[in-house]
């Protein structure tokens, strides 16, 4: 094809700002690792957040884990597009990284809680909203339980959360049942999505 | 898992009206042939013409080949769910294949120049509207020419139609862009357009 051909004028694709969410256990952070390691073409924008780190877990990579005198300096500072106090301890989105990623043309992925995810939307509405569920109460159960970083109150408040969590299901966009050792299936349907919407029409435009 | 657990009361996904349109000459054709024998799991509707079979074409495969009597008494016992005249010939969509592919419930794919796919929005709402298109008006008029099969004036008159369908993209949900000798790409956007449509939390939902 010559160069000096005229393109017909089609709708342009425009970098996505894609939100994982779910009530907690249904394996948020497992998904997002597995598409990184599959060299999914993205910005994972990495979470600041004050809670202790678990076995496995890498600072930087997993989240960025502050001092509460840290965070409240980001707050302060305005760096952080959205925070929340979860389970007792703030988590917050750094702005900086988002707005970069954004503008150099990448997507940008986030992983934020149920009521976070609903906070993105009200601030950028063009953002594409994921929510990871089980198929049942009892499989979320069995994984927090496997996870064994929960007292038996916490499972009993991350429960409750979750069933409140699912009647919220209507403010997101798409919805993926991570079913147990199917984890390529919910990356694979991950994928579909993102490479439909960059095909849109009437294409998600996001101003943060 | 246990078949006595409660599932969460999540959207469930409802078969698809896919419609593949775009200008004349774009690879509608090729496309729809490449997703059948790839499996892609949907019912496709075969159009009725009382245009010419060209060469390897198969009647009931790729088209129902059928007189001006045939399609006039098809009208008249409204067993059609749209039809027009294009390029001096009867296209029409049988109503009886796509509602039983419906109620069995698979996706179905039907093949519908620009002006049938914005008729068929107008009769179900939900239907899912795919534009194929080329990149440029130069490599659409060398697909034309490559198939051999139109007359001078006929190529023209074409090309003219492809303009202006073109400027109705904006009534369709997704635009692909067909480019030469990646017939695999194109395929895989309509795969990752159905995958993530299934996984929607508001269902297009079709009634016929």
């Amino acid at each position: 094809m010559s160069s000096s051909e005229a393109k017909f004028d089609l709708p342009h694709s425009h970098p996505l700002l894609i939100v994982i969410s779910g009530p907690s256990g249904v394996g948020k952070d497992t998904v997002i690792q597995y598409m990184m390691e599959r060299g999914m073409p993205f910005h994972f924008v990495v979470t600041a957040t004050t809670r202790p780190v678990r076995p496995d877990e890498v600072h930087g990579r997993d989240y960025w884990f502050v001092s509460k005198e840290e965070f409240a300096r980001m707050i302060e500072a305005d760096e952080l597009i959205e925070y929340a106090m979860v389970y007792g301890d703030y988590k917050g989105i750094p702005k900086q990284q988002v707005r970069e990623a954004l503008s150099s043309g990448k997507d940008v992925v986030l992983r934020i809680d149920v009521q976070g995810a609903e906070t993105i939307r009200k601030l950028a509405s063009g953002a594409l909203l994921i929510f990871i569920t089980t198929n049942s109460e009892e499989e979320l159960v069995r994984r927090l339980e496997t996870r064994k970083t929960e007292t038996l109150e916490e499972l009993k408040l991350r429960i409750a959360t979750a069933r409140k969590e699912l009647q919220r299901i209507g403010a997101f966009d798409y919805v993926i049942v991570n079913h147990d050792f199917h984890l390529d299936d919910t990356v694979a349907a991950i994928r579909s999505i993102i490479d439909a919407e960059h095909h849109r029409v009437e294409p998600r435009v996001v101003s943060l």
